[in-house]
């Protein structure tokens, strides 16, 4: 039996685990690794993992065993059944003991991370579900970490999760999140962000292409300035990479590229929280929708030969249209981030979760796929005032949106003449627009109700009268037809 | 004891089944009452069921016991828990028999509905869950009825249920739909329909009132003759009435209304169904949304003191921009339903459902709250061709829309330059957009996700080349520094 002198292990050797080791073992760390499929654990300790303060092991119980103890573990499977199998092989072939640390790094839903840290904690092991993003790269060299679960076990594993994450002007991207599933949550939200961000690129890209009939080269280089601006970020900065990437034939590889992308995850998760919360996230929801439709590829080939629409022609000023674009995709991506905060704010109350906003900001400012000088402002909007109802209700982010409104509203009816699709630009301005306005015309909306199914109504304070009290629940008879019973049971 | 001499039983004396009950005693049934509050019934008795053929029972037992063999007993409860209970409470207390049926007329979630049927089928209980839909008016004249679970039961239901229900050029609206939840699943997305003709005509209502400053009256008159061509519809002639509805002050009262509509129904429901079966059901999720924003009016107000936007003001041939407005909002319900008709398809083979889509087409002609002689032509387009792939693929929609466009694209386009939301228009056009296209720009995304996270991509078939082949996962290294494993387990 060897000596117990690992400071850190990690299951499972996908392109994330492998990377995180290897971030970890160069942050000074012992690190123990191990693989369900052995054969895995000595290809890497033989290649990546050489010379490396790294050792294999054999198995669970030697895995366990090669840890000094209290342990601290870190599971990098597939989302789902695999993580609860781990766990369980911890627990028995394993023999972890009370006050061990298990830590989830995977794309767990967070209600799974709920009852995980729920059942460990009650075997006295103290379970943490962390979201880790920032790809290949962001693993290696520092990715953004967002910890929940079991707050026990935060001075035990800070160092190390602080040690190897991102950092930002010298703070750490890895704050502990909040109790259970809270930091799973954030990061399925953050995952939600990152299918608007992208999306929003993709449009931008669409327009640029269709719209205005650029080549590679020239949108490479749009994205090139882009990056320098308020859009700065790493999405921008590897849509100009992939703009510049050419195949052997000199042309763009991604135009090459099948356009049909996969949706059912940590996406899909968010806007189905945000319906379930009732809060508009109304970006991530066409984000979502976006991957559906595309993914229906041999049908939309079919309808592009029955349906026809508009040929874009682009008269005007090239260089200021493409200055409107950059606007339309900032003012989108304000948009996205309130209603993404929006629903943090929601779920920190419904699920009694400090969530705190300025370090969630801050986590998501380096090491992860949404990374950008964009969060650093957001950070500043949240630390200067924690309780920021909206982040447009912030002075920089007020002053943003304002200015990006020509540009994104000539955007918007420009795609929508055009015929090119922009569903996320476009709903980002109608909850814009929708937000900011005071009598929305859900009022008709009430009588409708009201009329059909006797749902009843309120009344407009500065409406109220005698017959129309205010707070009571009202009845018209709309067509004096009606009986006089309302809908107190039914909801049709 | 009193003689079993009930044809038809209903228990939930609400809105909806009294009139439901009214509707059949009509119909030549003889229906026994009854509800969980006693007194409900005597009351019921006394007052709308005086000199009708209706029985009031006065317990679970009584109710059971003055009913013909095989008993046929509905629920209008609340959906949830009370239809659980009344079910335990009928084979409990109630003491039904093997071969009786018990149907449940609520908004029930078809997974329930599932295993309700199951769990009944076990005790030798036919159980069947419908849908309803008509509100008040409906339910007495002739709702939509949508039944679905253990067909045993049809034999025994369908006087009842087609003799009550809505009829359309002599045709019942009311067909078995299928297996379990299949009844209450078409009343879902019917629902969810539903809430995308509201949310149309409100955007249409908002446009005519904010864009083009018109009265009560005069929009009154617009859907008027609106309700005289393709709109025909019953919530296009209740938007009528509503117009024309003034307070006594002889002000329009919906001006007076809350704009703050509820939302945790099955409209949410939908949607969240969409997401899962991974269907662009755009309208619905903007129409739900379009609730959740409606509802923080408090922060809207708030909103709207901080946010600018732009003033409407509108130039040009009035007339002519509402023929485009009536385009804008026929062409976005005809993507809503071909939106609805894709869940259902896809619902159909993920439940292994029967779904037969003219006939659902047929329930929803008459009787229901989205009834309208659009659907008329839905049902044509299904049953002249019931294996069309879309709605949009039929000679009568095609043209239809094609005829649409110019106009859908001048609303959407103002809406946006003159800040009022159109997230419904908006999310239409996208869609139809971007499903007639046949290269999305979701190539980047996929090139996105390959460059960060090692997630692979495949090639278009035409471009496909001896380095790239067609139907491989293929990942590049993008910069050079990525490693050779690619993200088989791990999914950021």
């Amino acid at each position: 039996m060897s000596a117990a002198e690992g400071d850190f292990g990690l299951i499972g050797l996908a392109v994330m685990g492998q990377n995180l080791i290897l971030n970890a073992a160069d942050h000074g760390f012992k690190v123990v690794a191990f693989n369900r499929t052995v054969a895995k654990v000595d290809r890497f300790m033989e290649n990546e993992a050489k010379g490396k303060s790294v050792i294999g092991a054999k198995s669970i119980k030697d895995f366990v065993q090669k840890l000094k103890t209290p342990r601290r573990m870190m599971l990098l499977v597939q989302a789902g059944k695999a993580v609860d199998d781990f766990i369980e092989a911890l627990l028995t072939e394993g023999g972890v003991e009370k006050g061990d640390i298990i830590i989830d790094g995977g794309n767990s839903h967070y209600p799974d991370t709920n009852r995980r840290t729920k059942y460990l904690a009650s075997k006295g092991i103290r379970f943490v579900g962390t979201g880790v993003s920032g790809g290949e790269e962001g693993a290696r060299y520092g990715p953004s970490i967002m910890p929940g679960g079991n707050e026990e076990a935060w001075p035990y594993i800070k160092d190390v999760l602080q040690g190897i994450s991102a950092k930002s002007d010298g703070e750490a991207c890895c704050q502990w999140v909040g109790d259970e599933g809270a930091g799973h949550y954030v990061k399925m939200v953050h995952n939600g962000i990152e299918y608007g961000d992208m999306q929003l690129i993709c449009e931008a890209y669409d327009i640029m292409k269709r719209g205005l009939g650029m080549s590679g080269k020239e949108m490479g280089d749009v994205f090139t300035e882009w990056n320098k601006g308020v859009l700065d970020s790493f999405l921008i900065e590897i849509t100009r990479d992939i703009m510049y990437f050419n195949d052997d034939d000199n042309s763009p590889l991604v135009e090459k590229i099948l356009d049909s992308a996969g949706q059912k995850g940590t996406g899909k998760w968010t806007a189905i929280n945000a319906l379930d919360l009732g809060m508009p996230v109304t970006l991530i929801g066409e984000a979502v929708f976006a991957r559906c439709l595309s993914s229906l590829k041999a049908e939309r080939t079919r309808a592009s030969t029955k349906l026809d629409g508009p040929t874009p022609k682009f008269e005007g000023d090239k260089k200021q249209f493409l200055a409107d674009l950059e606007q339309a995709l900032y003012a989108s991506k304000i948009i996205s981030y309130a209603q993404g905060f929006m629903l943090i704010q929601n779920a920190a109350k419904e699920y009694s979760w400090k969530l705190n906003k300025p370090e969630i900001a801050l986590m998501w400012r380096g090491g992860c796929i949404i990374r950008s000088v964009f969060l650093k402002d957001i950070t500043k909007a949240y630390r200067s005032n924690p309780d920021l109802e909206n982040l447009l209700f912030d002075d920089f982010f007020n002053a943003a949106i304002h200015k990006a409104q020509p540009g994104w509203r000539n955007v918007v009816s420009k795609g929508a003449l055009w015929g090119i699709p922009t569903p996320a630009f476009s709903t980002a301005l109608s909850f814009y627009d929708g937000y900011r306005t005071k009598d929305l015309p859900a009022n008709l909306l009430q009588a409708q109700r009201d009329y059909f199914g006797a749902h009843t109504f309120r009344i407009k304070p500065e409406a109220a009268s005698e017959t129309y009290p205010e707070g009571k629940d009202i009845h018209v008879n709309w067509t004096g037809r009606g009986g006089n019973v309302s809908a107190s049971t039914y909801t049709a």
